[in-house]
């Protein structure tokens, strides 16, 4: 498998990105890359651990997953790589990789996590400010092109876990959070929608507005209408039709949302 | 084939654009992938049309351009797929196929369209909210492997149409409209140069400005000159040289542009 | 080599790249292409120089860059195309190629120039304001196909240059000059750090402020201290621990450092 993605908080200002696919192309010269974000906010582990775990599922067997979001970079923290299930990792070890292990782990598929700890796998020289490229391309570009994960380090069985914040139950139903804003300010809660027994009997309330049933699509409400869908992950979702909730309602990333169900 | 390409209003923040990718690559691992843009302002349905108007005469026989500039997502509006000439589209039915679809029909070329009803060619679970991801990224994937478009849906002749608006007549000349602005700030205009009988017999008037004839190039004037050149597409510009039209002069989307001939 | 990379200022709002890309597939199907950076400020040649100068050295052998800043386009400035050591370069002859001419020069690598000005290997038509898709892509794809670069136009030996501000040499050290803030807002100073006799014995001033010490990674001071380190070039930077030098203490590019060893 040569599919390669690449998480960063690098921007696309610097051509950093393109630097490490220089270094990828010349170990592979067969990879397929593709970009899944450069724009996580800097060095915001969370954000980028959601970005990563929002899109895994959707990746071929095999996929080599090279994430960068690194505050620690020159550090003594780790440079990990991780088998879990059918997907491949390369990232430093501050807890990035936290929601892809613990959806593993619950799943119970095949859990390997080594410490990268052999320079022959690495650029010959490694800066201390710029480990996306000189430590996790060439390692990610060694495993697509087939090299053991075991081959690359160390195993460890403690990589940093950072766990996203859990929605809490209630006498009435849970209190959540906004854990992820995207592009379109639409506000994704951590609330599966699979813990909501009656999408119609449930009401929200977020920022002293309270929104009455969780329809099935925006279409449901007119544009500029506060509603609260189901995400494209299956989580609850707050979103102005046609519009930006994160904008019209000052929604920060944790903003508390409480969810009641009723009859 | 096995060219496709991607429009979007994602923008790249939340890796949506390479969640569809991840999608694209299970159903076709050969796929080789352009962006285009993900830039298009939020749900602004022409300004997608337009980019993709613009970049598709450059690509191979064969390309699958996937497009999603979507605000009805979710809601009864179909998603269709197009083969025009030996370009295809997969995209939603709400008028962004238009400029190519009227280029197609007067240069003569075979026209299909296809309104995408076949759920075994989507992902198996839809969300109302992600059809960039669960249909349009699948659909495109199978075009790409060379199943025929006709199986992938039903055919209809009915596509939702939004031409762009087009230059009037008048009695000297024609009354044209900015429908393009760039990075740089170039302001194109719908009016294509080969209405213009003599580049240096022209005046052009905008924001209360007055522009006299249509130079080759942005070098036949001084910098921060206000002029009117052809645009890399074939229709009259308003640009100025080594600096910003639309911000020194404020010209917005639809800004008329009002065009003179004389002798 | 099917390789390709571009470097541009056009952004990724209208599909400018995505066009070109178009244009590379047409001519090599086998075409990889990695964008290198698109957000280079407006017409800012250095700026685009120093990118692809830091990211040259990390491509295989044989790889084709194509790189357009170009505020002459549609002048009598030349399209050219060089061949420096094992690496290939397509854009406009106005300085962009210097840093990497000189360090082939200065490596005694083999250099061959050309002028482009052979129309054959140009899409048919070229307009005026955007050679980079009407020359420059082409001409890349043909390279990458394997045409020779004496084929594509005639040989020249008068690029134009214009070389990067040098650190001056003073009686206790350097003035040296920030030339590269990246997106976290680190400051790259033109001084190598091989320049610096002892890393500990060095004090650097900037904007009114001292620092002490060149350190060997941000994680040797606390989260906050302005501090000198290592670039990931081997260049003397200027950062904030897990902050922006550039914003809390207004650096802007060509901003005076003076460095200073001491006993």
């Amino acid at each position: 498998m040569n599919l390669i993605s690449i998480t960063t908080d690098f921007g696309n200002l610097n051509g950093f990105t393109g630097t490490m696919k220089g270094v990828i192309y010349n170990i592979n010269p067969h990879a397929q890359i593709v970009d899944i974000t450069h724009e996580i906010p800097a060095q915001d582990v969370r954000s980028g651990s959601i970005a990563l775990w929002r899109a895994i599922p959707y990746f071929p067997a095999g996929t080599v997953h090279i994430a960068v979001v690194d505050p620690g970079v020159g550090t003594s923290r780790r440079p990990i790589a991780a088998q879990l299930g059918d997907q491949f990792f390369v990232l430093p070890d501050n807890g990035l990789i936290t929601p892809m292990l613990e959806d593993a782990e619950s799943a119970g598929k095949p859990v390997t996590i080594v410490h990268l700890d052999k320079p022959e796998f690495w650029l010959p020289t490694v800066y201390t400010t710029f480990h996306g490229r000189d430590i996790f391309a060439p390692t990610g570009a060694h495993l697509s092109r087939g090299v053991p994960i075991q081959d690359l380090g160390t195993i460890i069985t403690d990589p940093v876990r950072t766990p996203l914040p859990k929605p809490t139950k209630t006498g009435q139903g849970y209190n959540a959070n906004i854990i992820v804003i995207d592009v379109f300010g639409n506000c994704s809660t951590n609330l599966p929608v699979s813990q909501v027994p009656d999408l119609n009997k449930t009401s929200l309330k977020i920022k002293g507005e309270t929104i009455k049933g969780i329809v099935p699509s925006y279409g449901h409400r007119q544009p500029g209408d506060l509603v609260a869908v189901t995400d494209s992950e299956g989580f609850v979702e707050i979103a102005v039709v046609n519009g930006s909730a994160a904008r019209a309602y000052n929604i920060q990333l944790d903003e508390p949302v409480e969810v009641r169900f009723h009859d």
